[in-house]
C-alpha cells in the first residue's frame, strides 16, 4: 500500500469509527531484511534465522515480513553488526564474539571459556541483569542485541594428531574465535578466525592444522570428518554459546507495541528451539560420525584441561581489565556463575552422574 | 462488540475493500480464562502462568485477553485438565503427571524418574516426535497440551531424619506425585499427593513425614525449612519437569491463524523463561536456606541412588506395558534418552566435571 492509498483507507475507516491507526496496523506491510553470518539454510544456525523470520511474519499476520540473507548474499559474514548498525538491514543473526575488534565487551554475551552453560546464560541474561548490561554496550551503535539461539556445550574441535600434552598445542594453527583463541595463543598456538563456510577448504589445504566449529550436527554438515581424524571434547572454550539477534534500534522503535512484543518473543522462541534442535540432532550425528565415518572421539587429558582452565581465567580477567564496562559485566557474570556453580554441584552435575553410575 | 455491531462494521469495511475478517480480527476482543494448579502468583509456577497470559495479550495487541485464576479460585488445583476439556476455561497451566488417574500416558510429558533433563525433554518434544505423541494422547479429551515451563533438575525433598540406607525409606509417608511416588511405594514407603499450598501444614502437623516440592526457590517460598531439617539431592524423580499449558481445542481452532501462532509461541517463550528464572533464583535461595535457616543439605547415599534407579526402571517399564499408546511413547522416549546419554557423556557431563575439577 502506498501512502496515498493508506491515507484514503485510513480516513474512511476513521469516519466509520474504526480509528485510522488500528486499520493501518492491520493493513500496512512492513518489510525487513535480516543479514546473517551463516551459509543460507545452514542446519541449526541458518535454519534458526529462518525460523525467527517466519515466526515474526506468522505472528504478525503478515504485517511485518522479514527476509533472510545468507552470508555474502548482501554483505560478508562478519559485517552483520555494522550492517544493522547503519540500517542496511533492520535485523541480523550472528554471535557477539565476532565483534571483539570493535566491541571487546560483546564477547561476554556470546560465551566464555570455562564459563556458563546455556541454562546459566539464560538465567543471567533474562533474570540476572545480563540483558541490561548488553543493552548498554550496544546502545552507542544504535543496535539492540537479544539471545536468539544457543548451541549448548560445543565440541573441542578437529585435529589431525592426538593431543596428549600441552606440547601438542604449541605451533598449532587452529580456527578458534573469541577468547578460546586467546587461550590457545597463550599456550603457544596460532588462533585464526574464518567464517564456517571456509573451514573445510582451509583444513583440507593445510592453511590450518585444526578447527573447532560447533558440535556433531553442524560439523557433520560441513564434512569436517573428511579433513581430520580426531574429535576432542569437551568444548571448554564454548560451553553454551548464544547466537544473537541484532535489531536496528530506530527500526524497532518505529514499530507499534504489539509488533515490538512479537519481535522480542520470536527471539526468545528461537533461543529455546535452537538449543532443543541441537539436543535432538547432535546424538544421531555423533553416532554417524563414529560408526559411518570412523571418527576417533577423544577426551582432552586432565592436565591439559587444568592448564586450559587456568589460562582461561587469566584471559577473561584481562578482558575485564580493559574497560570500565568490561569490569562491570565481568563482576555481574562471575557473581552469577559462582553462585550457580554451587547449586549445579547439588543439581545437574550429581543427577547426570547418578544417571550414569 | 456484539454480533450485530460486528456484522454492521464488517459489512461497511468489506464495502470499502478492507475485508470483513481483517477488521474483525483487528477489533474483536476475545476473552479467555486460564485456570492453574498453583497458588495465585506463586514464584516461578504461578508467575509463569501470569507471563503466559500477559504475553498473549501484548502480542495480540489486546485482541486476545487471558485472565489467570489461582488454585481454588474457579476450580480445585487438580481439576484443571477437566475444566479445560469441558470448556469451563479455555486454558490451563499445570503439569501432566497430575492426570495419571485419567490418562496414565500423560506422565511421560511431565517427567520420568532417572529420565530426561529439561534440555533433553525440549529436544524430544519439539524435534524428536514427542509433541505428536502428546497430541494423540490428549485428542480424545478435546485438549491440546504444550510445554510452558520447566523446573530443571529438582531437589530430592525435605526429611526430618537422615536417609542413610533403604531402610530409612520404609514406612515413610511422603508427598511425592507421579512415578516417583510409585518408586517410593515399591521400597516400602507411602506416597501421597497434595497440592503445593497444603504441604507446609501437612508436614508441620505430621500428616506426612517428608515432602518434595520443586527446588530452593519454591521450597523457600513455602517455608518448608521450618518443618523439616534435611534437604536431599539429587531429585532423581523429577530431573526436568515440564509445566504444561492446556488449551481447549475448539477455542484454539476458532482463533484466526495469527492468534494461534501467538498462543503457541507464548507457550514456548514461557517454557524457556521459567527454566531461566529457576536457574537464576535457585542458587540464591539455596544460599539463604543454608546460611540463614541452617538447613542441612545431604546427598542420597550411592547405594540408595542405585536401588532407586533400578526400581525406577521397573516402574517406567510397567507403565509402558499398560497400553499400546504407553508402549509407543515409551519406545520413542527411551530411544531418544539412550542416544542423548551417549552424547551427554562427551558434552554436558565432562564439561561440568572439568569446570569443577
Amino acid at each position: 500500500m502506498d501512502r496515498r492509498e493508506f491515507l484514503i483507507k485510513g480516513g474512511a475507516a476513521a469516519a466509520m469509527g474504526l480509528g485510522a491507526s488500528r486499520v493501518a496496523s492491520a493493513r500496512t506491510t512492513i518489510k525487513w531484511k535480516m543479514v546473517t553470518t551463516w551459509p543460507k539454510n545452514f542446519p541449526g544456525l541458518g535454519t534458526g534465522a529462518n525460523n525467527l523470520a517466519r515466526l515474526i511474519t506468522e505472528m504478525s499476520g503478515g504485517r511485518l515480513k522479514v527476509k533472510v540473507y545468507g552470508a555474502k548474499e548482501l554483505i560478508p559474514a562478519f559485517e552483520v553488526f555494522d550492517a544493522v548498525s547503519r540500517g542496511t538491514a533492520e535485523m541480523g543473526h550472528s554471535s557477539a564474539y565476532y565483534w571483539k575488534g570493535k566491541v571487546p565487551e560483546a564477547q561476554f554475551f556470546s560465551t566464555m571459556p570455562f564459563g556458563m552453560t546455556a541454562q546459566e546464560m539464560n538465567g543471567w541474561i533474562y533474570y540476572g541483569g545480563g540483558q541490561e548490561l548488553w543493552d548498554k554496550v550496544y546502545a552507542p551503535f544504535g543496535v539492540i542485541g537479544r539471545p536468539a539461539g544457543n548451541t549448548g556445550v560445543q565440541m573441542g574441535g578437529w585435529f589431525n594428531k592426538e593431543i596428549n600434552s600441552l606440547d601438542d598445542l604449541k605451533g598449532l594453527k587452529m580456527r578458534i574465535p573469541g577468547l578460546g583463541g586467546e587461550v590457545l595463543k597463550r599456550l603457544g598456538g596460532t588462533p585464526v578466525n574464518l567464517p564456517g563456510g571456509e573451514l573445510f577448504t582451509a583444513l583440507t589445504s593445510g592453511t590450518i592444522d585444526a578447527t573447532e566449529w560447533v558440535g556433531p550436527y553442524n560439523d557433520l554438515a560441513f564434512g569436517l570428518y573428511k579433513a581430520a581424524k580426531y574429535y576432542y571434547y569437551p568444548g571448554f572454550h564454548e560451553p553454551g554459546t548464544i547466537l544473537e539477534a541484532l535489531i536496528n534500534k530506530k527500526a524497532f522503535e518505529a514499530l507499534p507495541k504489539d509488533l515490538q512484543a512479537i519481535v522480542l518473543a520470536a527471539c526468545k522462541v528461537v533461543n529455546m528451539e535452537m538449543l532443543a534442535e541441537y539436543a535432538a540432532r547432535n546424538p544421531g550425528a555423533l553416532e554417524q560420525l563414529v560408526k559411518e565415518h570412523h571418527v576417533e572421539v577423544r577426551a582432552y587429558p586432565d592436565d591439559v584441561l587444568r592448564q586450559l582452565r587456568k589460562v582461561s581465567r587469566e584471559v577473561v580477567e584481562e578482558l575485564a581489565a580493559q574497560s570500565k564496562a568490561a569490569g562491570e559485566i565481568y563482576r555481574s557474570y562471575s557473581k552469577f556463575l559462582e553462585a550457580s556453580r554451587k547449586y549445579t554441584r547439588i543439581s545437574d552435575l550429581p543427577y547426570l552422574q547418578a544417571r550414569e553410575a
